[in-house]
């Protein structure tokens, strides 16, 4: 065995520097003859023109089964949620077509025309924007998750739900936003002493409204209007969203109209009968706004194949609403051992970290788990510990680690483990 | 006048830290009187159900005008290039459905099942590889752009053209790209002591090949198969492509399908018939690969119009193939002073950087223009220097410094100054 082969810990996990070193290859996936080169490498493509340049491209329709999942209410079909394919994605970044969705009453169409944003409340003067206006503001750019309070809920389900992994855990998804902080906009208003909240609303038909700590506003929020470069899509926001970095996702009001300064919450529908939970000592735990650190591997995951025993990178994704992510570690036997997962840079606060690291399969049974750690300290738990914590009657802030097993035909499939 | 909005440079540039510091307001947008506030907020939106949840996305109609602007060959509309539009566009990325493009015979529609890559030439044993092999391998993400060598080349013309700044320099674009790095599949082929070269050919009804030095596709060359996290489209390559960090754009050839390694360069079409300029000293200059260091702002630019005198945030992109962009420079005096712009974080190399600076219009006549410098010591330079250098029958690798000039009614266009 090669040197560089040595396992680092159990289940065959090597060291995560391993495939930069050179002359080390790879070499475990079937490569065609020689003999049959020549024919193999031919393509139709290369016999007839292709087609016409384009002003705006799409995927390729070979890739027509990479698509947000859509679970809409029969009766209300604008009430509903969409996942995104994180099983099928590599990188850091979401494409915006492919952006995870919660919408209440559907999604407006609205002309930037006709939209307007109020600031009011505990201000010295009340302000009212024409997006126009705002466009001309200066604006910062920062990379940032957004994740809905309610994703991988299925987790707290008694058995393990058989799903992909981003129709489980995909209502998270990262992109490059950029906008005007709104300390700026609130700063030109006025802020009355009294103020402690912030009450946002969206111009959508279910007038959406939730409560934030002013505090927070001005530390770190953005009134979004560029997502990835372009203009913000009308499911996430168009013309405006509120971008709150690491907080639950429904903060992140889309088409934003109105932000109201107050002394206290509003007690909105979304701060009450939702994203409030009884705890197992019988205390409601309300306001719990930061997205816990999680991570989540995406290859192997279920519903993949592992077609020959071999080296293998396994890879995923890490986040954390507290901060930075520090530390990925990745075992392949239960949990009995760990190696550290190279953590792909840039890494970023606030934002979807991407690990990899070195995989030897032996073809047998195998149970695969990754743990994230950020810079505040804070690990991924166990699944029994989330629940020792939180009771068997979550629904939110599911964040446990995640287990794929492997079966020895390779197969994957999620496990409690 | 605040003590903040003294100048630090010519025409009214101020320290590119003003917009963080606490207390400055913003107030030269005219802002609607709080009188109108509660009708003017209202919006139809909110008076009927919106749309349903969609598998995948695309922009609101409201920005139909955001579009690559194509100019194909009427003859063989698969033959010519598409811009992408950066005067409308913000942060680092570009959004997949806008990357420029540049096409000899077209866009091929390839089935990924039946594309093969061939790695062979000077090799200890040729490879072929079907794609779902390849997509089993080790991949590393990177922030990088692609630039046409030809990008900006209407900047040689005696008369400064009158375009929107994405339509005329937009043949650079900016994505996360994620594949394998070559060299680990070149090792795995056992490189023989000879090759010098690396011949890369399409898919494509044109065949498009071109010679690399092996030195480059050891050193940071990538198979790339994801772009901004999803499989790279058809315009750009689908179902994979190499990637060239920092290198003329025509080198990180589409539809791969072989890399030849050899001992010297092919004299291909695009490494001899073009790609090669004559100098005034009567040499030609061959395999100038290295995209310069090159700025530009992006807002204000032609097309767009100042309202008002007052604040204003000068915003644009800066770029270089020799590494990382350090410092970029903005003057609104044209040129006689400058001022440090503040540089988006990550600033990452061979990669977009946006830059920001705040300016205070006095509603006179201003020249604004930027120069980008890298970490390696390259400044952008002036159009005389690059004309000085390089003699003006150039086409390729122009990336003088761009003027723009305000006129006293907010109007904005390109000048040579």
């Amino acid at each position: 065995m090669h040197d560089e082969l040595k396992p680092i810990a159990g289940g065959g996990l090597l060291d995560r520097r391993l495939f930069l070193k050179k002359g080390l290859t790879f070499s475990s996936i079937a490569w065609l003859a020689p003999s049959v080169m020549a024919e193999e490498v031919r393509s139709d493509a290369m016999t007839r023109p292709g087609r016409a340049l384009s002003n705006y491209g799409k995927p390729s329709n070979y890739e027509n089964k990479v698509i947000r999942w859509t679970m809409g209410n029969a009766a209300a079909p604008g009430n509903g949620v969409s996942w995104t394919p994180l099983h099928a994605l590599e990188g850091m970044i979401t494409p915006n077509g492919l952006h995870f969705e919660r919408h209440h009453n559907g999604v407006p169409d609205i002309d930037p025309q006709y939209h307007h944003l109020l600031i009011h409340g505990l201000v010295n003067r009340a302000l009212v924007f024409r997006i126009e206006d705002l466009l001309r503001y200066p604006m910062t750019s920062r990379y940032c998750f957004i994740e809905c309070g309610g994703n991988s809920n299925a987790g707290w389900h008694s058995e393990p739900m058989q799903t992909e992994a981003g129709y489980f855990h995909g209502m998270a998804s990262c992109s490059e936003w950029t906008g005007i902080p709104v300390k700026m906009l609130f700063n030109e208003a006025g802020i009355k002493g009294r103020a402690k909240w912030v009450i946002a609303e969206g111009a959508d038909a279910s007038m959406m409204n939730i409560s934030l700590p002013l505090e927070k506003v001005l530390d770190d929020c953005l009134l979004a209007f560029y997502q990835n470069g372009e203009r913000i899509r009308p499911e996430n926001g168009y013309p405006v969203r509120l971008l709150v970095p690491g907080w639950e996702g429904v903060l992140n009001v889309k088409w934003l109209r109105r932000l109201r300064l107050t002394n206290r919450p509003v007690m909105a529908r979304n701060e009450t009968a939702k994203y409030t939970e009884l705890l197992p000592n019988g205390m409601a735990e309300q306001f719990s706004f930061v997205m816990g650190v999680k991570s989540l591997i995406t290859r192997p995951s279920y519903g993949q194949q592992l077609d020959n025993p071999g080296l293998y990178q396994i890879t995923g994704l890490a986040w954390s609403g507290h901060g930075k992510i520090v530390k990925v570690e990745v075992s392949a036997d239960g949990g009995k051992s760990w190696a550290d997962a190279q953590l792909q840079e840039p890494v970023l606060s606030k934002c979807f970290t991407r690990f990899r690291i070195p995989w030897q399969w032996d073809g047998k049974k195998a149970v695969l788990k990754s743990r994230a750690i950020d810079d505040r300290g804070n690990q991924q738990p166990e699944r029994y510990e989330l629940i020792q914590a939180k009771g068997q009657q979550g629904y939110f802030h599911y964040n446990a680690i995640v287990s794929w097993a492997i079966a020895d035909d390779g197969s994957v499939s999620h496990v409690y483990a």
